[in-house]
């Protein structure tokens, strides 16, 4: 008998190129104790609605315990699906509603219906982590698109779109900058995307949580059959019941019910279930008020304690809505240095970098106003500001060499 | 403004050959109320333990609620990684165990890492189609091994084993054919694998379903560092909270968890903390008993019926555990064409051709013996036989003239 060979296995070529998530890595440096983190984009644990959950959950298992512990359809849950349908903006059969394990995997399930290896694809700049990482194992040539406060570019958009396969936006208080896609803006993307024969992915998990006004329309109300159409239960309910969805054209609706069956089979029928209970006579009209309330307040005390305590030459936006800002450090200061000092002072927040598809602004971070409390917010910006000085004090003799 | 083109989507090659799946579709038949269907691989409902969930669902929401529907780590929750690494018959350190959105994701995982297009994958004769289906989307080159009541082919696989990336095998009470892998032909594959530097993938839904005594030791703890080992929660609780697990050398484990968390960030972290609790004090070793012998007896219900109604020439195998058996029609006849004469009459079952990678034997039938309850069992074999003998005079003519 010969001796077995030390390592069979050989990977395929794209597993060559996945590579940890550096958010979930920051996230772990993070996670002990006593770091304020500004980093993760977990929502206020205060906004979960446990006790209607604990009715549900009781209701469906003493109601309906077979169906929602059995296999069940890959489409989902009808009535879920009635719900979303019924939801959204624009007119949607619930036939067309496909519910997935998250949004996230919606973007895997994108990925697989609509990128060979070499696909050009675009993005904004910078754009979702998450779906960077749930495009990449197709192995797709990612293009970015100049984008500014308004949201993507025309011109450099029109320049890029030929042959690509799909361009991927996040209109709403978007991950990472907080910004949202203007009127104009949409109304101009649709036209030049309808016009190139570029379809759109639309990726909405935010939407719901605006502060002062909703924001415009979808994109995907604007030209359903360009466009695909991915939303959330995680923002609004809860995120580890891993509930999402995705509104297709019918002419897509069967590849993606396919790569999901594929995928998983279905999203889990309990937890379907529970959330239907949950969302029965109109619970989310007066539950997301409430969350857009605390966010909002998260957001001023946020906006507040910045222009209190941060150096001269640190910039900021200020969202209208959603999780999320996004600040700039002055000119010479790179936020991947600056976070372990950070770090050492007890605050943690993501490096901008992370974000874009092509290089991008090392001065930029990623702030979330959500998670900690207005107390840790300004103990956290005192530090936040603190780290920045020294950072900075650091790096002077350099900037005088250079 | 020029007129926006009809279809703007292009899509993937892997798209194309994506196709419904065959059972889904039969199911979706014969879910019409009155069929007795033995098609569906559902665990009986009678097996779900309602109000051990329905305590868990309570204690998790007053204990630890904030955790439970907040977003976790990819790798899956803690305690339930350790209780699967006690569970299993060899080694395992809970770092190896990454939970899965039920284990058809495991499959989903796998061909990520480790199958490019045109890579060789090899299976078994039948093999379970959801495999197929998982695998399908990386566009590997599936071959067939050979293989009999014992299992593979040892001969063949040493054959087709050079250049394959791995073997896909379900050696307990296999989907389709309810077969078990001898521990004779179990040493002799690990040998040859270990030989060939051919690494295994080895799906054990059903292991603890046996009947009468255990099945032989898994393959993978004959040989760790050579096989990944995919389990499940669907048979022993249920399958309607979507929860399985991977087991993967260490290093294969980093580019698996990056699959994951790319695909859907996390499994419900409620359903997580769910099964810990029901798990908790050696549930199982209580619970998983009552399943089997459940099973037992309807199995013995449906070989019992088969024995008493099937007309001459009809064929099946006594399976010792798990969900399924196999049976053969007489020559000449084809289960595909029997299916809608079997529905006519209210029965149901899955045609075996859909379980070949390549073609396949157009006589072969599975039987799942585990969702009709004995009655239905006996009502639905006496439609069964009723429909194959009409069938066979139906064909009677045509055999006449051929």
């Amino acid at each position: 008998m010969t001796t077995p060979p030390r390592n069979p296995w050989v990977l395929a070529q794209r597993a060559h190129k996945m590579n940890p998530s550096v958010i979930r890595e920051i996230l772990k440096v993070t996670e002990r104790p006593g770091i304020i983190s500004f980093a993760g984009g977990l929502p206020s644990p205060k906004t979960f609605p446990v006790s209607a959950f604990a009715e549900a959950c009781d209701k469906v298992l003493r109601e309906d315990a077979h169906a929602a512990l059995q296999y069940a359809a890959s489409e989902g849950f009808v009535a879920l699906r009635e719900m979303v349908a019924a939801s959204l903006p624009w007119e949607v059969d619930p036939a067309q509603v496909l519910i997935t394990t998250g949004s996230q995997q919606g973007l895997d399930l994108v990925a697989k219906v609509l990128i060979d290896a070499g696909s050009r694809i675009l993005v904004e700049t910078p754009t979702y982590l998450g779906a960077l990482q749930a495009f990449s194992p197709m192995e797709p040539d990612v293009v970015a698109v100049a984008s500014d406060d308004q949201g993507v570019n025309i011109e450099d958009l029109k320049r890029k779109a030929p042959g690509a396969r799909f361009l991927y936006v996040l209109p709403n208080f978007q991950n990472p900058t907080g910004r949202t896609m203007s009127e104009a803006r949409r109304a101009a993307l649709s036209e030049a995307a309808a016009e190139a024969g570029l379809p759109i992915i639309e990726d909405n998990p935010y939407g719901d949580l605006w502060f002062d006004a909703p924001p415009p329309a979808p994109l995907t109300a604007r030209n359903p059959e360009g466009c695909i159409y991915l939303g959330s239960f995680s923002k609004v309910l809860a995120p580890g019941l891993r509930l999402g969805f995705v509104v297709a054209p019918a002419a897509l609706y069967p590849k993606l019910l396919q790569a999901k069956q594929a995928a998983d089979l279905h999203s889990p029928s309990f937890n379907q279930r529970m959330v239907v209970e949950v969302m029965k006579d109109g619970f989310l009209d007066r539950h997301v008020p409430t969350i857009r309330a605390l966010y909002k307040s998260q957001r001023d005390a946020m906006l507040a304690a910045m222009k209190r305590e941060m150096p001269a030459g640190v910039e900021w936006n200020t969202p209208d809505g959603g999780m999320f800002l996004w600040a700039r450090l002055p000119e010479g200061c790179n936020a991947v240095d600056l976070l372990p000092q950070a770090v050492d002072k007890g605050v943690a927040f993501v490096p901008g970098a992370a974000f874009y598809a092509d290089g991008g602004d090392p001065r930029t971070l990623r702030l979330s106003f959500v998670t900690a409390s207005v107390d840790q917010i300004n103990t956290g910006m005192v530090a936040l500001a603190a780290a920045i000085r020294e950072y900075q004090r650091d790096l002077a003799p350099a900037t005088v060499e250079g």
